[in-house]
């Protein structure tokens, strides 16, 4: 069966995306740890990230970079924070997290509910500075 | 100045060492949040992971995803975490944390103190496997 994140990328379920290439695909986390967290995955299903094969896992890589980019500029923050779990959908992703102090990537605090609103706003000014 | 990590990797400041090439190299944590917490570090002293031009943070990445290789089959775990925050240290670097739960990847929780022993035993271990 596809994975749930295979279902966004085909449209199945709705996302808020902020960017898309033909082997990449980045939106927005529903329950982000802070405004702008963003989920960066390759269109092919692979489990885990370092399972990719080094050309595959080094093209997401620099695709998760133009993500971060386009992040930084366009929000608040001071670094894109990364996170890599891998334990919790079986298909690779990469956590970018615009952060001002550590704890902004603290995982394990109550995640953010955002309006709909905000979301799509957030996720149009990530997507306009995406280059 | 040199950096912390500079000077670790001039061998001013020792470390529990786990792989090296002529860019980059890895070592590790001495505040760990789980044994075996590795850094992975270009040898180039740039502040932002972000900030590395696209060769050498591809090559950083591709670095990382052997010692990540090297970690998993070293050590007794699920996958092998990555987290990157950048507000610590100004010298970029990837946290590989080897994780059996995603509360393994917890950096706010009370880091680890592991014997001096111990730590060379894991280092060993990891380098031994590195490839």
């Amino acid at each position: 069966m596809a994975s749930i994140f295979s279902r966004i990328v085909a449209g199945e379920i709705p996302s808020y995306k902020v960017a898309e290439d033909d082997k990449h695909y980045a939106f927005l986390d529903i329950s982000p740890v802070a405004p702008g967290h963003t989920l960066v995955i390759p269109k092919k299903e692979v489990d885990y990230l370092f399972d990719l094969a080094d050309d595959e896992y080094e093209s997401l890589q620099l695709f998760a970079k133009r993500v971060a980019a386009a992040m930084k500029s366009a929000l608040p923050c001071k670094r894109i924070g990364v996170a890599v779990m891998g334990l919790e959908v079986p298909h690779a992703h990469i956590h970018l997290v615009p952060i001002n102090k550590e704890s902004d990537m603290n995982f394990f605090k109550e995640k953010l509910s955002l309006d709909p609103k905000d979301m799509a706003d957030i996720a149009q000014s990530i997507a306009k500075a995406f280059k």
